[in-house]
C-alpha cells in the first residue's frame, strides 16, 4: 500500500505520518500522561484555533507537562501543518488539526532512544464526513450507560488528555447492545455530563439548556453554540440536567467539534421530538452554518447520495 | 551511546528495545486504552508469573482486548524474552519482565502502518535497585494527598491499565512539597486506598492490617504477603481503614512487585513506630526472603556502601 | 369471555378473582402503600410459604401496617386459597400463592364503601412458564440500566411493597433498546443490586458470589441456593460486586421465586461462560431440583417443543 | 348510609364514585404504577388547571404512560367532571379536582375483566378546609426526619406519581413523637426538600429563600408565590437551604395546592419568628389573595368559631 | 454554699474542684482541642481503667497532643484520684473517673498565666443514678434526628475529644419534641451510628446485632457486651444496621460506660418488643453484674422508691 | 513575670486578662459548645463590628444558646473593651475584639462556682503582626490535606465556633511537611471549601471567583472583597472551584479578618502567577486600604526592617 502523503510536524521536523513512531515506553502510552487538542476545517481554514489551543496549555499546565513550544508557536506550527497538508483536502473533506504532547519517555536510560523529553506531534486527520453523514438525517441515538463519568475531584475533565477508558469501556457498553448508539455519560449524581468529544444541549419550553462546565470538558462548540444562542434571541440555562429532563425535552443535539451539531433522534430509545431537526435546532444550526461560512450539514448530507 | 543489547518481543518478532516503536496514533497513546502487568525476577528467576499473566488477561478482558494470543504462549514467550535477557543480568540486578497489550491503532487506514490491530510488546526492565536502596535503611515517607483514587464505579482500579493520571496528578502534589514522598491515595468514602503500583499494610496490636480489594489493584505481593502472615500465625484483617488507623498504628510497610516489602517511617509527616523495620514487618519480611530464595533487602542495601 | 374459574380471598371472603375489585382510593393504588409476596408451587404444593410469610409480616411492620389477621390465619388462608384453585392446575403448571395488604382507603368517608381498613387479598396466579421458557434454552440477558437501585436510607429494598417505579423505569429503558434484556441495577456505589424481584449470582474461580443482602430484598430462593451450595461444599461470598466481577465472572444466573435459578447468557452485551448452563450453575439446579422435587428446567423447557 | 352524591369520570363514563372501583391487579395498585394531579377550586373555579394538567402529562411521559386522551379531552373532562360536581358545593368548601392514570392491569387476561389499559378518573374532592383551619391560626409545626427525600437520579421528585412511601414512613416517624407535625424531607446532601405535597419557604433578611426545583415536586402553589413575590418586590432564591438557614431564618410558610401558603410556627421544636404570620408571609398572602380572588385564610378560619 | 469536698488533680497537684479554672484561651475552650476518657467504679472500684487509659492515649495520639504523663503515671494517678475521693460515696453511688486533656492555651504570652502547656485534669464525677433511675424501669425512648454523625474522613469519631457539637445539636434537634428521647445518629449511608456516649445494640431472631466499629466511638462497654454474649452463646454480628433492621427488631438496648446496658422501650415511637428488659437483654445484663460484681440495675431502681 | 495590662470583660465585669479563668468543666472546654467572632480594628477603630456581633447572634441561634446580652449592650461593650485597651496600642499594632461565649458549665451543682451560665468574655487580642509580616512580602503556600472540611450537614461552618479539630488536624498534616504551608481543606466533593479562619479567592482571565457561601464560613472580608472588587468594575462569581481551577488560576489570594487580603504565592507546590501580588490583587488590596483607611500591607511590612 502507498502511504498518505500527509505531513505531520514531531519533535522539530516534518515528516510523512507513517514516520511518526513513538518509543513503546512513551509515557502517553505507557500512562496515558499526555494532553492533546483538536480543531476544525471548514473550506480548508480552522475555526477558534486560539481557543482550542489555548485549552491545550491549560490542560498541559493542569498536567505539568512542559512542551518545550511557546504558545505563538504552537499556533504557527499548528497553521503550517495545516498549510502542507491543505493541498490534500478536496471540496468534501476537512480536518481535525490535532496537536498531541506526551509527557516524555520513561527510559531506563540506556535503550539508544535520541529523544526522551515530551514528544510534540502535529497532525491534519481527515475528518470522518462520509461515515457519519447518516447522523444528519437521521439524528443520533443517545443511551446513558451505567458507568458514570469519572468525578472531577478524581480528575477533571476539563483537562483534554489520554485517560479515555471510563468513557471507551461505557461507550462499550451501550455499543455491544446497539452499534449506532452513543453514550451520554451521566455524572455521580445522576446529572446528564458528557459523550466522549461531545457535550448535550436540550431544548424545553423553548429554552437552551445545557449542563453546568465543572464536570465535563466544555467544548469550543458547546461555547459557539451557546453564542449563537445568544445571539438569535434564544434563552439559555447551564444547568443540572437529569433523566427527567430528557425525557420531557421537546429537541436534544449534541455538539462538537467536527459535527459542530447535530441532532439527537432518541434518548435511552424514547423518541426526541416530532422532526430531526427541530425548530430551535434547526435556528441553530443555520446560525452556525453563517458563522462558519460553510454548511456542514450539506457537508455530510452530499455523501449519502 | 550505544543502545542496550535488551531485547524486546514486539509483535511476533524479538528486536533491540530502541526499534519497538509504535505509530502515534496507537490507542495507548492516544487514549490510555492498554493493559500491562509486570513480574519480578529474583536471582534472574520469573516469581509467580502465572498469577501476573492470569491478572493481565482479566485485564484485557475488562477492557474487550483480544490480545490475539493464548495464555499459555504468552507465558511461553515472557519467559523466552527472559532467557535471552537473562545473561545481562549480574547478581546485584533483576528484571521485571513486563507485557504490554494496547487495543490497536486507531488509524485512518492511509498512514501506511503494516500492523494495526493490538500491539503487543513483552520487555525485560532492569529493576530500580540502586536508586531505590536508601529506602530499605530510611523507610518510606508516606503522604495523603487530597486527590482520591478514582472511584471503582468510574473505572475498575482492579484492571492493570494505562490510566494513571489520577494517582500520577495526586503523586506530583505531593512530591512538589517533599520530593521523597510517596503518595498514598484514599479512596472516595476516605479510606487508605492504594499508591502507583503498591499496596499498604498497618500493623497493629499485632494484628496485620490492609485495605479491602474492591477498590485498588490487589497485588500479588499483596497476596504473598498475606499467605506469608497466614502460615507465620500473624492475623491478618482487609478490612476499611482511614486516618486515624494510621495514626494508631505501630508498624506500616508498602508491598510491590518491585520492593516485595519495604517499611514506611513516616505517614504524614508522623513518625511511625520506633525501628525501621519494626518486628512484624521484619518477620514478614524474613517469610518473603525465605519464599522467594532472594535477599531483595541485602540486594537494595547492598548498593549503599 | 368466560372468567377463569379461579378464586381468590378477599376481605373475609372467596370470591371469583373478577370480582375482586378495590376502591380507586386505596391507598396502594393513590400512593403505592402497600405490601406482597409470593410464594411458588411445585406439583402444586407450596415451597417455604412460611418464609415469604415471615417476609410478608416483616414488610407490614416496616410499613406500620396492621392487616388485621394473625401470622398463623394467614398461613392457613393461603392454603386453602391453593387448596380451592389447586384442582385447575395440570402437570405442566404451577402457582405463585400471592398475599397483598394495603393501607386500607383514604375515604372522605362519604363515599359509601362499606370497607376501608386495609385490603387483604390472597389469590393464585398462574406462572407464566410457557412464556419464559426459552429462559432456561437460552439464557437471560442481563444490561445494567444508568439508574440505580433506590438507596436503603431513602426506601428499604428488604421491605416487598408497591414501589417499583424505580426498577421499572429502569427496566423500561433497557428493554426500549432491546425487549428481551432484563435490568439489573446498580446500587448507587456502583455495586450490582437487583432486578425486578430477581437477585443475581455469579461464579468466579469456583467460587459463588452474591451482592450482600442489605440493599436488595434478600430472596427466599437466594437463600435456598446458598443453603444448597453449602450442602454440596462450594464456597459462597455475599460480598460488593461490581462490573469488574461481572466482566471477569465464568457463570452467572438469576435466582427468584419463580424462576428458581436460571442462567445469564450475557451480561451487557458480553457473553458469560461458555455454556448455558455452566457447571457450577448446574450443580445447583441439580440440587434445587432434589430439594423441591420438581425438575422446573424441564417443566419450562417443556414448552418450547 | 348514604353514599355521597359526587360524580367521577372513570374510564369513559361519569359515574357515583362509590363504583370506581379497579381491579386489584391495576398496576396502581401493584407497583403503585401510576401518575395524578391535583388542582384546586377557589369558589368552585378551577385555578391553573391547565399547569396542573400540562404537569400530568409531563409525569405520564416520564413514566412512558400512554393515557389514551389528548391533553385538551383532558381538560374538558375536567372541567367537565368540576361542572357536574359543583353544585353540591357551599360557599365555605372548595374542591381538588384529581386525574388519576394507572399503567393498565397486570392480568393474566382470563380474569374476565373488562378493561386492562390505562384507568383513567377524573374526581372532585372536597378540600378538608375545616379538619386543617387551626394551622393558619397556630401555624405549622415541621420537623425533619431522619429519612432524606429519595434522590432524584434513582427516581424523579418532579414526576407526581404513586410513590409515596419513601415520604409517608418519614412522615409517620415524624408523626408517632408528634401527631401534629408535618414532615419536611431533607435531600441526601442534607438540604431542605419538601413535605408530602408541600413546598418550603423561608425569610430570612426580606429575602425569600426556596430549594432548587431539581429535586423537588416543583408545585404550581410554589411557581404563584414566586410570581407574586416578584410582582410585589420581594427578592426570591432559588437556593440550596439546610439546616442553618432554617434555624436563623426569620419567617417560614409552606406552600401546596389546597393550602396556597400557611405559616409554619416552629422548624424541629424551634420557634420561628414573633408572628404568625409573619410580615412578609402576610403580603404575599395578600397578594395570593387578590390573585385568587378568594379569602382562603378566612375560609379556613370561619371553620374555628 | 459549702463547696463538695471532691478533689481533683490538676496539673500536678490535688485541690478542691472549685479551683480548677482554666485560662480563657486554653485550646480546648477557644477550639475543642482537647480529649478525655471516662470510666466507672462499681462500688467503687475502676472497672476496665487501663482500656479506657489505652484509648485515652489513642485520642492523644490521633489529636498529636503530648500530654507529658507517661501512660504508667496516668494509670497511678487516676487510681489516686480516686482513692482520695472514695471515702465520699455511698453504697447507693459511683463514679465517672475522668481525664481531661487539653491542647494548651494558645496564649499571646504576656498575660501572665503561669502555664500554658496541656492542661491535665483527673477528676472524680458522681454517677447521675438517681436521675436515671426510671430509665431501668421504662426503657430509653430513642430517636433519629435529621443531622448525620460527621463522617470519619473529617474527623474519626473513634477518638474522644471535645467535639460534640455535632451530636449536641443533633440531640437538641430531638429533645424540643420529647424531651426524654436520646438522639441515635445516623451515618452518611443511612446506618445507626451512635449516641451522645453511648453505642446501640439489636437483639433479631436471637442473634445480637450492633453497628460496625469504624464510624463510632467503640465503646468499652461496648465490647463487654460482646464479650459478654461470647460466654454465653449468643451469636454476635458487628455489622451495617438501618432504619428497616430497627423497624423489625425484637429487642434494643444501650451500651455505655455509665449505664452499662439499658433496655429501650421504643424506636422513633415505635414500641420495641413485648418486655422491657427482653429476655436476651436480661440474659446479657445478667452477665454484665456477674462480670463487674455490681448490680447496677438494682442500684438505679433503688432511687425510685 | 509581669502580666500584660489589658483588660476583659467576664461575666459583668472588666478585669486583667490573666485573672479570666473558666471553670473546667464549662461547656466549650468539655465539649466545645461555644460561639465566638472576631472583629479587626485598624488604628485602633473596629471595622465592621455590627457584621460580625450580628454573626455571633446566628452562631448562637444555631447553637441554641441564649448569652444573655441582648445585641446592643453586646455592642456597646464591645466598644468599650476597646476603649479600656486602646491606649496600649502603638502606631504599628491593631487588635481583635472578640466576644466568646460558652454554653455554661456542665456542673454537677455542689462545686461551688458562683456561676454556671454561659460564660461571656469580651477581649481585646493584639494582632501577629510582626509574625505574618513575611506573607505580604512572600506570599503564602497553600497546601490542600487530604481531610476534607465536615459537610455541613453535620455541623453547619457557616456558625463560628469552638469545633476547630476538623481543620486543625488537616492543618498539622500539612505543616509536617511544611512548617510554612497554610491548609486549604476541599469539600466532600473535592470543591475548595476554606482555611482555618480564611477564604480564598482566584483570579481567572480578570475574573474573580470565590467558593459559594454554604459550606464554609462566608467572612466579613469576604464580602468587603466582594463589594471592592464590584465598585471597581471587577466580575465576581461564587461558584464551585476545584484543583483544575487552581491549576490554571493567574492570581490567588486569601481574604481574613485580621489579613484583609494576602497574596497566595503557591498552591500544592506550583507557583502561582508571576508576582506577589498579581495585578488583580494588587487593585482589590489599594481599593481594601482605602475603604478602611489604613495600610495593612504596610503595616506588615514595617516588621521586616
Amino acid at each position: 500500500m502507498t502511504a498518505a502523503p500527509r505531513v505531520a510536524y514531531f519533535n522539530g521536523r516534518f515528516m510523512p505520518e507513517r514516520e511518526v513512531l513513538i518509543p513503546y515506553r512513551d509515557l502517553s502510552a505507557l500512562r496515558g500522561y499526555g494532553a492533546f487538542d483538536l480543531t476544525r476545517t471548514f473550506h480548508g481554514r480552522a475555526f477558534r484555533l486560539k481557543e482550542h489551543v489555548e485549552r491545550l496549555y491549560r490542560s498541559l499546565r493542569y498536567l505539568d507537562i512542559d512542551c518545550g513550544l511557546p504558545f505563538d508557536e504552537m499556533m504557527a506550527l499548528s497553521e503550517e501543518t495545516l498549510d502542507r497538508n491543505r493541498p490534500l483536502l478536496t471540496e468534501r473533506d476537512d480536518y481535525w488539526i490535532g496537536q498531541r504532547i506526551s509527557a516524555g519517555v520513561q527510559a531506563i536510560g540506556d535503550e539508544g532512544w535520541d529523544h526522551v523529553g515530551p514528544n510534540v506531534i502535529i497532525e491534519c486527520c481527515p475528518l470522518p464526513i462520509a461515515r457519519r453523514a447518516h447522523l444528519f438525517r437521521d439524528g443520533i441515538q443517545v443511551v446513558t450507560p451505567a458507568t458514570p463519568r469519572t468525578p472531577a475531584r478524581a480528575l477533571s475533565p476539563r483537562a483534554k488528555m489520554n485517560q479515555y477508558l471510563n468513557m471507551i469501556l461505557a461507550g462499550n457498553d451501550v455499543k455491544r447492545l446497539n452499534p449506532n448508539a452513543w453514550a451520554l455519560l451521566l455524572d455521580e449524581t445522576g446529572n446528564l455530563a458528557e459523550g466522549e468529544g461531545n457535550n448535550i444541549f436540550l431544548v424545553s419550553g423553548g429554552v437552551l439548556l445545557t449542563p453546568r462546565s465543572q464536570n465535563i470538558l466544555p467544548g469550543i462548540s458547546r461555547a459557539t453554540v451557546i453564542e449563537i444562542a445568544g445571539s438569535l434571541g434564544i434563552e439559555v440555562r447551564e444547568t443540572d440536567l437529569d433523566l427527567y429532563d430528557a425525557a420531557v425535552a421537546d429537541e436534544m443535539f449534541i455538539a462538537s467539534t467536527s459535527l459542530c451539531l447535530c441532532p439527537v433522534s432518541s434518548f435511552n430509545g424514547r423518541r426526541i421530538g416530532t422532526a430531526i431537526p427541530g425548530p430551535v435546532t434547526q435556528r441553530l444550526t443555520a446560525g452556525y452554518i453563517d458563522m462558519v461560512g460553510c454548511d456542514f450539514v450539506q457537508q455530510h448530507l452530499s455523501w449519502l447520495q
